[in-house]
């Protein structure tokens, strides 16, 4: 029989009533002649309230800071919120006489790195699960979690069941891996934002990796990487509404393609320039290496033209990881010797993403254009092979993406 | 180096400050020298959270009622309680520099029979926790489950925290096994009745068995049955209080033995007779098998004087079991063709219990002669090598127990 996998988030199993509209969603898919494997996360609530204990048990008494932690006993605590929803998931599927047992990331096997706390997936055995598909038996899993090489209980960092999901699929060459959310699909930009905005039918996996990094928090990044690798055809449905959703797909299976897709956006960006950089070799490394050691998430990188052997080098980041660069920076200093650190903490991306670029020119163009037209001034530019983001003024973030969600037909008709 | 267990139940671990203070008293046992495994129940509330959890999710939504549900599930969603304790108990030793980690059933494993919700321990395989010590790392153990002979967790029931310790303390031939609990340690009798009840420093296995099957609620039964068949020493000790316990062990450590070790009583008992049952073989099994199949706990049993062939039965069961025995009896009326059915639910059970009594006759005796002095009149007796037991009007059943604690020596100078 074909396999599908649905997943639900902590949201969509928050308590009984939920885990029960899930269930239904999970009967009508086995009705209609799937095995199917249901991934579940915590319910609402519990990962932080567990994380919280951690906090708490691993920091002194009496302290108001919290300490350092043993991440395998992390993973112990926390791995126990998707035990739980597993357990009563199967537990609700069986009332509803569809025959279903639960799963734990080390029964399965799921076996990971051993990186506790942010491990990653190496290997899915699915003999065990298959057997139990045969004998009738659809699967609940927990996700979010495995077993490690120590033999200990292993998770995957925030968001991980949506990369269990997929994983899964993968491993049990599902037709398809239904991502159930509290949103009902891939938008061509945030309908907060741009009330026409519109639900996409399909979108090319590029386009989602782009659109998941550009802050549409839709799924998972990693979990988006994973269907590309492995060809996971993955579908974001609501869990609370009865709609169509979006399609995340192989470009090939994507009949009639936009130029441009989408628009997104990142609102809380900073501009970093360095002023008067020696420009010679290694300079970069000289100044990205202290960056990447703090943690700093550069984003676009852009220098400008030399002149007497000295440059300017800007980056953008997270506003506020500011003060971190900021630090790394000065401790970089005599080996820089750079000039003054120019913060511009009030600027916004603005990014079109499409796979249509690729075979259409003009695109930057008509995006500067339409920017343009509103007085909108670009600070910086980035292109890719299927995107072209902006940095400008925060100010006027909201209207750029209006601007060009109309400017490339995005608008509903 | 010398090992110990240790088990804190539930309202010893119900919030992080008590976790702390169990851990301290951990701490100063592994600065004696000892290996430590401390075995924990889930915080205080937990499990029953979860079992409603798990009885909501097996009913048809919007009923009132509870409905049947996979055993295997509950397991997995009630040890969940359990793991997340073992976790953080681990996370406050390791703050207090105390080096541990924390160990699920499944992971040691503690192997038990695939009777899920009340499974019994079969096996605890030690080799890789005694490889953990040898490294100095102290071991959590989250109490109350195992892994089946399916690969599934399995659960012990309720109260196999204090199962998991003794069976880990037999497996592990720790040196002895404390069960720190809310009360400081086994009394003569309860001291809400008579205050001048008076701890024990030392009680027998075969005491304390007969001290807990008569509602002294200390110890599990089953965990006092395999302390005394694997020679385990328990120690049952305040969570709360820094004072010394009661040790339960061989009665050979006990140097001076009393006659009575205490007195314990069940208040609320019902007497049941059927008059006019034929005095034939057989008619015992013809009651007693009926009663069974219907879980009703039998205790006491008295045959009265056989007349013309016919002869009265009478037993003791809790007061909310009467109405089961009753419809259990009547169905087997036709082959048993007793007479009336008289049932007296205002009795209450009251016991002394003393290994000493096998050498010292008159104990029944001094009984009967302490009851008969405060006007008592006994109903039922029985006797057993170390115990005798009556049933007596429920409104004298402290008087009783105040009169004898006093007839056998047992008030505090």
């Amino acid at each position: 029989m074909p396999r599908l996998v649905m997943k639900f988030g902590g949201t969509s199993v928050a308590d009984l009533g939920r885990i029960r509209a899930a269930a239904g969603k999970v009967r009508r898919e086995v009705e209609r002649g799937y095995d199917v494997a249901v991934v579940v996360s915590a319910m609402a609530g519990q990962t932080n309230q567990l994380v919280e204990h951690v906090r708490e048990a691993a920091a002194p008494p009496g302290s108001n800071g919290y300490g350092l932690y043993d991440a395998r006993e992390y993973d112990a605590v926390v791995a126990s919120g998707e035990q739980v929803t597993s357990g009563l998931m199967a537990l609700v599927l069986q009332e509803m006489e569809v025959p279903a047992r639960s799963w734990q990331g080390w029964q399965i096997p799921i076996r990971t790195t051993g990186a506790h706390g942010a491990a990653r997936i190496e290997e899915i055995e699915t003999e065990a699960m298959a057997r139990k598909f045969d004998e009738g038996l659809h699967a609940v899993v927990s996700g979010f979690q495995g077993i490690g090489p120590d033999g200990r209980v292993s998770t995957l960092g925030r968001g991980g069941s949506d990369t269990s999901a997929v994983a899964l699929a993968a491993a049990l060459e599902a037709e398809r891996c239904d991502i159930y959310t509290d949103v009902d699909g891939v938008y061509t930009t945030d309908p907060r934002i741009e009330r026409r905005a519109r639900k996409l039918e399909r979108i090319a996996y590029e386009e989602m990796l782009e659109l998941a990094s550009m802050g549409a928090k839709v799924l998972q990044t990693r979990s988006v990487e994973l269907a590309m690798r492995y060809k996971v055809r993955l579908q974001v449905l609501s869990s609370f509404e009865d709609l169509p959703g979006t399609l995340v797909c192989d470009e090939e299976e994507i009949v009639e393609q936009n130029v441009v897709s989408g628009v997104a956006y990142q609102r809380d960006e900073a501009k970093v320039t360095l002023l008067n950089v020696p420009d010679r070799p290694g300079v970069a490394a000289a100044i990205f290496g202290p960056l990447a050691d703090a943690g700093v998430n550069v984003d676009m990188i852009v220098q400008n033209i030399s002149a007497d052997g000295m440059t300017d080098m800007t980056f953008s980041c997270p506003t506020d990881e500011v003060a971190n660069a900021r630090a790394a920076l000065e401790g970089a200093q005599t080996d820089l010797r750079h000039g003054e650190l120019v913060v511009d903490d009030e600027v916004a991306k603005v990014t079109v993403v499409g796979i249509g670029m690729r075979s259409h020119s003009g695109v930057a163009q008509k995006m500067f254009a339409a920017l343009a037209a509103e007085g909108i001034n670009i600070k910086v530019i980035t292109t890719s092979e299927i995107k072209v983001s902006v940095l400008i003024d925060r100010k006027y973030m909201e209207l750029a993406v209006q601007a060009l969600h109309k400017a490339f037909g995005l608008t509903t008709a």
